[in-house]
């Protein structure tokens, strides 16, 4: 199929209590398409360089800056093909800026940084190296959340009037910071996390389904971040009303504290036609809604042809054996890969639009404005 | 078990396009402990006699003002012991006032009247002759919902920190108004609706289980209401959010242009330590979640232990054997009726605390709210 | 609409340890076009009298015998119209035929009686006279499986080949008689119950769906009665597999024993062009799959456009407002009482056509085989 | 970690049409612990070492007993450390039973084989050599059956009585190996598949859920082999009941054409003091009833303290970021690496009980019985 392997780097990811690199390290060598083979993984130089030695990644570095120097430093014909990051938000910027820079793409977490000021930096440096770049709004992998844009983009349900978009967790109800938790404390801390704990950690995720599946903005939003656990720095509690650019609303609902939710976000998209709903709690089903007809469940499976195109390429498994979070997180990979090798004139599949370095800075833009609303007590602020 | 059937009389619920009337009348008759006595069916003197004739109620009456006097002229042995009113809201003030000052007992549909000023000024004349009343909000009556109440009470997920309630439905979607669909007319006609269309209507549904399940109040509001389907003169989409009275929040939506959505009300109801997730989607069932245990569900059924004695008494078959929408209408019917034969020193089980004119009050002031917060671009307005 | 409400008559169902009674009475009485005018309730001629006068019913008799004299002596205007006969299986007989035998119409408990000869009698007594007869397989008059056959019988799934009919419960998983349950005494009791403890009781409901929904009969079973809980002297659990008239297949599984289970009855029904599910665990939605489609969900709703005609008077209540057990029960005796009035000529809706006489002949002889086969340890058996 | 990755080779599993190599490729190198170092992947020669070179498979050969010959010739440091099997039925025995001969660890797809006879062999070869052998009953590697495993030897529902284990698939319903799809034409040749089709393919993942969680074995099976699609040579439908070695009993359905059934196998276990039942259609579930409790939902999440030390180091995300089939086969993957690990010394947890020869065996034998009975007519038949 190709010619070989893509070459990976990875910021971040390493060290007993992290949780995004593994999944990632998953999603990169699922298909069996790209290796790991360069790594800065932890913050101190002596773990980074074990980490990768522990992790079998032949070229571990001490940091990023070490990495992305060495490595542009190579020919090309050595040289990693991009760069995955998976810190904690304030460590998403420098890596990222300086990849894009050196024109090796990236794929980077998200929320893509802890200011939208950061954000539009990095914005104008992608946009100036035409980089490669892929946020990882991991959900909008899952292929039934594909066929959704899709389905909306083919006008399924007519006009947009109402996104209601929901991100339930349960796992910060209680002080776990206090325990020393190290995903929760660099998750409450705004040194590290921004300006937004819970709005910008699970908030972002819940919005872009709004921009990715039902192909909206939103202009102006009224925010109530709420923070629930005595003693805690950021919102645990995230719930934002905004109004969108074809004049219907959307409700973001995202919260930390709802005891019992594990991961459950989705969505319904409600338009003048008819209706899409989603939920990660049952993903391998879309149901469609239309007028006073029976109830259609899309059901997820490589052999089902009502998979347009587009789709049909990130599709691994016949109905019934059910994929997941992994395989959502390769499909983003696999776009990121598909995009670089088709840059190079390899025959592979044309990318699914996933998110890019725009959504990025969308996101940071809805994050700020519903800060920025809940400290004037909800007041309405334009989404920058 | 008791010396009588109860005589009950209605008003309105008569006529081919009426919908409420036929479930109530099953709620009555349900249980074989009440009859259909009198009735003011229809608002044309002839057809509600008619109509009576037709359902075999003996008293048919042209007006309710004509069956309040001759029934209150009748001595108790043959008067009807409370009257049903099941009219578009506009006409629930006159005969609700009207039994509640003749002593005679009243279940009333919601919104309890159009103003809140009326709903205060009933609630004068309930409390000055002490008057069972009860407020049809229906959701009350299903028993997984009074359980979420008891376990609430029993402080099974601790201090509650956020109630969300919603209530989509789709059936309003497209101007069927437009096509004399009566149902549809009177609900959307502020003359007869109230200041608000959907949260009047099903909003305060959504509303009422954060007083009845969650046991708290709003104290101030920020609304959204929205009317998606052009000339229509009333709010056919209704987004609240709420303060609570003990520091929490709730979120409460409805809708009546989520297409494909039905009747779908529930609530979640996260406290400090566990959560209570009820739909009526899955009605039988009480999700309660704590902590690392596992998920626990309380099912639906006669025989299971963990029903308290308040509720035990009203519940009719074995588990499996699914009740519904009548047998929940028919529960507030009993309460309404064991009120009354208590009163009367009857041997009766204790009524649940059922929703009552507080309640109905209580629904007047949150939609009122929201309807002024809404004109005033979504301020925070207070709960009066 | 009709002239008078139908005068209906009870056989049993009287008692505070009865089950079907209550259901039956909550029925009959639902629509308010038909009232409980006389009763032999219990086995006691003084607690018969006692309870009919408890349950408001006017004509209360010391026992059927004398029920069946004196109502039959009545003129017909004062006569009951039909009986209904909830008594343990061994009583079915005797106040069947009577009423068959003098031309009242019966809707009788399942099975129909306890051994097959009784029932092919009884057959024939109905069948001189052209008795309306219904029997109460319950869940026949569940919409959606009404829906079902009208689907099967309009070649939705093509060509049946499989049946898979399921009904297992839990609530006999311990010795319950032994504590003196008297539902449970009587249904483990051969003299009582019949040749089959489990199979009679729900087994029966299950091959229902084989007749009823699929349309074919079973020709030769092999049946696995099995008793788990020791010491009891009838089955448990019934496990059959039967091949169809059409060549096609059937497993019949019922249980008693599977802790957890409710009541969960429901079917399967592959065909050469689709598939057709439905389970009372989900009574309100019907699924049908057919080939590479999306898999459509028939949802129940009064205003859904795709019930027929023969389907949609027996719906009362709007999509989302759940209807349940008593509903589908007073759909049976709907049927009933339009065969009656329509023979009479009053103006009512075509009956569906629910179980009558024969199916439950055909219950009898499948329950027959099944125990025949069981006691050759499974050889094939045909059915009779 | 551990030392260096293991060196996985791979028989079978090339080529455009292969189904399973890419998911067993997926499973081996989902944890960055193994790599595919050697393959014999297709049939013809030329195409086998092909498909290894466009699969980044360093050691491709143009045959299985090539591959045999040249690893086992290679030193240790060097040499595969186990091979995958993903041929058709018909090509497991051989390459087996050399890699067994020679020591070298075997994943083996099911049915181990396609007589009962050859897999007694192979058993044999295994047994003299103590060969780390797993057979790939993927579904055994769900986190959720693995703890159904524990909790029924931990005595959380009692003694076995019953076991319902089910298979329904619909994509064989019409003839679609007329078409020339080359997973259906192996699926349905005798001469690859073995005497069974259905009850090979997918009957043996079902019986395995009897041995492998309720930890019963068959004694003897009356079984129903039927071919609904005309001019196909193997069963496309296969019942089973089945007698239990403590007096229990098991019904084993499997199909291959329902119609809309994806790949639905799971399974419900009554003991006498509770059930537990699981689904692949909602696998990351498992549910516990005991008595007249709530019905308890264990959720899949590593943070879950309900999961025994045998299981937490088989699970890789938090709860709600849903696993699924790459990861149940990656666990048996792993239980093959730990053991093979676990025996060189290495620190590795200790491997889960997962499926070995002895369940190949003993499917192997369970089929064979199926197929002599259906072959009498449905007689009892001892498993051998």
């Amino acid at each position: 199929m190709s010619q070989r392997k893509l070459r990976v780097g990875m910021v971040g990811g390493g060290g007993p209590a992290n949780f995004f690199g593994g999944p990632h390290r998953r999603g990169i060598l699922m298909d069996n398409s790209a290796e790991l083979t360069a790594g800065a993984l932890r913050s101190n130089a002596a773990d980074s360089i074990a980490s990768a030695k522990e992790l079998y990644i032949p070229r571990g570095y001490p940091d990023w800056q070490t990495m992305m120097k060495e490595e542009t430093a190579k020919p090309e014909s050595e040289r990693i093909d991009y760069v995955t990051i998976v810190t904690p938000n304030d460590a998403h910027f420098g890596p990222a800026d300086a990849a894009s820079a050196a024109g090796i793409g990236v794929l980077c977490e998200k929320p893509l940084t802890t200011t939208l000021d950061e954000a539009k930096r990095l914005h104008a440096t992608v946009a100036s190296k035409n980089t490669p770049f892929v946020v990882a709004y991991t959900y909008t992998g899952f292929p039934m959340v594909m066929l959704a844009k899709e389905l909306v983009k083919d006008n399924a349900i007519g006009e947009v009037r109402k996104v209601e978009a929901w991100y339930p967790q349960g796992w910060l109800a209680t002080k776990l910071e206090a325990d020393g938790q190290k995903q929760a404390a660099w998750r409450v801390d705004p040194t590290k996390a921004g300006a937004s704990g819970c709005g910008g950690d699970i908030g972002t995720h819940a919005y872009e389904f709004v921009r990715f599946v039902a192909g909206r903005n939103a202009t102006r939003v009224r925010g109530r971040l709420k923070t629930f656990v005595p003693g805690r720095a950021l919102d645990d509690d995230f719930t934002v009303l905004a109004e969108l650019d074809n004049g219907g609303i959307a409700t973001i609902c995202a919260s930390q504290i709802t005891i019992g939710a594990q991961n459950d976000n989705g969505f319904r998209i409600s338009g003048t036609t008819g209706t899409l709903e989603w939920s990660i709690t049952d993903h391998t089903i879309l149901k469609h809604y239309a007028g006073g007809k029976p109830l259609q469940l899309y059901r997820q499976g490589a052999e089902y042809g009502y998979f347009p195109g587009s789709i049909k390429p990130y599709l691994r498994l016949p109905s019934g054996h059910p994929e997941g979070f992994h395989e959502a997180l390769a499909n983003l990979h696999r776009t990121l890969e598909w995009t670089i090798r088709g840059r190079r004139g390899e025959n592979v599949p044309t990318p699914f639009p996933h998110p890019g370095i725009a959504d990025g800075v969308a996101g940071m833009a809805f994050v700020e404005a519903a800060v920025a609303s809940s400290n004037q007590d909800g007041a309405w602020v334009k989404v920058g």
